[in-house]
C-alpha cells in the first residue's frame, strides 16, 4: 500500500463528461439509481470514504486542495485536477474546499441471524438533514444495523454531507417492504418496538430491550403507520414533561438509540 | 376575553417604516439588541407566541392569511394587510404562509433558590440550528431554566424558527459570564456538571444526578473551556461505541437532558 497519488489529468471544460456526470448525479436521484453512483464534496468525506474503503470512481480537486490529498492513500483512483472557477459551478457550498469524487452506492448486508443484534429501521424518514444526522447518532452508539424504509434518498447530497462520513461506517440496507423486511426480522428472533407518541406504551427509560431488538422511528410529521404498529411487538415511548411536537424525529431517534445499545458504549461523548 | 381581531389598515408599500424595521430586525442582531425586538414569521410561530403572552409589537398578514388568524386572540395586537409582493420581499422562507410578527425580546428569570431544579448551560453553541434544537428538546424533557451563555443570538430568524415556538415556552437567560454564572449556581446549592469527551469523566448513563443539578455543554468545535471545566464539580461523559466526532451538540446535550431531567416526563415521545 502506498501513499498520494498521481494526477490523471486536467478538465478545464464544463462540457468535459466527467464534469457533467457529477452535476447529473449531483442533481437528480434518477440517475444515481440509473448509474448506481453519488457524489461526495469535501476533505472529510472523501477521506473518510477513501478509509472505509468505498469504490471510489475519481477524485477532482483544485491545485490547492491537491496539497492536502497527498496524505491519503489514492492508489488506483484517478484523480483530475480542475481549475477554480470549476471548482465554484460544480460545488453545493458556499466556501468550497475544492475536493469531489463519484463514489459507487455502498452494498450493505445485515446479518439478522447474531447471537445479539441491535438495529434501528426508519419508516419514511423525509428529511435528508434529520436522516443524516439519525445515521451519524448511529455510528456513535454503535447500532448493528439500520433499516432504511421508503426514506428520503440517502445517495443526496445533503443526506451525504449531514452524515458527516458516517454513511461510510454504519451498515444500512435501503428497503422498500416494511411488512417483509419485519416478517425476515421476526423469524430471526429479532424483537421489533414501535416508537409511538402514546402514554400507555412501554415507558423506554425503565425498559430493558432484549437482546435482539429493533426500534422503529416513523415519519416526522405522521409517525408510523397503523398497519407497521400493528405488526411489531410491542409499542415503545420516550415519556416527556413538555409538549409532544418538540421532540424531533432525529433527538427521538437518538434517545431510543441511547437506550437500545449507547449505554454500554466504549469511549466518550 | 375575545377571539379574532380588528384589521389597523393595509400597507402597500416597502418605505413603509414598520416594513424597513422589519427587515431590518430580522437581518442584523445590532438592530435587534438596539430595540429590544425580534421577528418571527409562520402561522405557529406566531400563535405559540400569543398563546404564551409575548409581547408582539403588531403582525403583518396577507389577505389569505388573515381569514386563517381568525381563531387567535389578537385583542389589542395591530394587524395590517400586506400584498402578496411585500410578503415575498419580507420573508425567509421559500413558500411563506403570509404571516409576520415583531416581538419584544423576552424577559425571564431563573429562580435557582427553588428546592430542586434542572437546568443546562450551552456556553459559546454557534450553531443557529443546533440551538434551537437543543431549546425545542428542552422544551420537551422539561428543564427549569436554560443558560445560554456567550452563544450564537437566540432571537436570530433562524433560531426562532428551529426553536419551533419552544422560545416562548423555555425559561431561558442570556449570559455573558459563564464564570459568575457558576458561582451564582454554587451558592444556590447547584452542583454543576461539565459535558466532555473523555473516558475518566462520570458515565452519564450510571449516575444518578441530585436534585439541583446543571449540565455544561460547549461548542461544537472545540467543547468546553478547561477553565469551565475547572470550575464545575465534576465532569460527565457520554461513553458511546462509534467515533467520537458523530455525536454532534445537539444530540450530545438532547441525550444528557435526557439523562438529566427526561425520565420522568409524564407525556409520551
Amino acid at each position: 500500500m502506498s501513499n498520494g497519488f498521481k494526477c490523471a489529468g486536467t478538465i478545464q471544460s464544463k462540457d468535459n463528461p466527467r464534469i457533467k456526470q457529477f452535476c447529473a448525479l449531483a442533481k437528480a436521484k434518477k440517475q444515481r439509481i440509473c448509474e448506481g453512483l453519488f457524489v461526495l464534496e469535501g476533505i472529510r468525506l472523501v477521506a473518510d470514504a477513501v478509509k472505509n474503503g468505498a469504490a471510489i470512481e475519481y477524485v477532482l480537486a483544485t491545485q490547492k486542495a491537491l496539497s492536502e490529498l497527498s496524505e491519503f492513500d489514492f492508489d488506483n483512483i484517478p484523480v483530475f485536477e480542475i481549475p477554480q472557477q470549476l471548482c465554484e459551478k460544480i460545488s453545493q457550498t458556499q466556501t468550497p474546499q475544492g475536493v469531489f469524487a463519484v463514489c459507487a452506492m455502498i452494498d450493505n448486508h445485515i446479518d439478522f441471524s447474531k447471537k445479539s443484534g441491535k438495529y434501528l429501521m426508519l419508516c419514511d424518514i423525509q428529511d435528508n438533514g434529520n436522516l443524516g444526522m439519525i445515521m451519524r447518532t448511529a455510528d456513535a452508539l454503535g447500532v448493528d444495523g439500520m433499516i432504511l424504509s421508503n426514506c428520503c434518498d440517502v445517495y443526496s447530497p445533503k443526506t451525504v454531507r449531514a452524515t458527516m462520513g458516517s454513511i461510510f461506517r454504519v451498515n444500512f440496507v435501503v428497503d422498500k417492504n416494511p411488512g417483509l423486511m419485519l416478517e425476515t426480522m421476526k423469524e430471526n428472533g429479532i424483537y421489533t418496538y414501535a416508537a409511538v407518541p402514546d402514554s400507555r406504551a412501554t415507558n423506554v427509560s425503565t425498559f430493558e430491550f432484549p437482546q435482539k431488538a429493533c426500534v422503529l422511528i416513523g415519519n416526522e410529521g405522521n409517525g408510523l403507520s397503523p398497519d407497521i404498529i400493528e405488526k411489531c411487538d410491542d409499542s415503545v415511548t420516550i415519556r416527556m414533561n413538555g409538549t409532544i411536537e418538540s421532540l424531533n424525529a432525529a433527538m427521538a431517534a437518538g434517545i431510543m438509540l441511547w437506550e437500545l445499545c449507547g449505554k454500554d458504549g466504549h469511549n466518550a461523548l
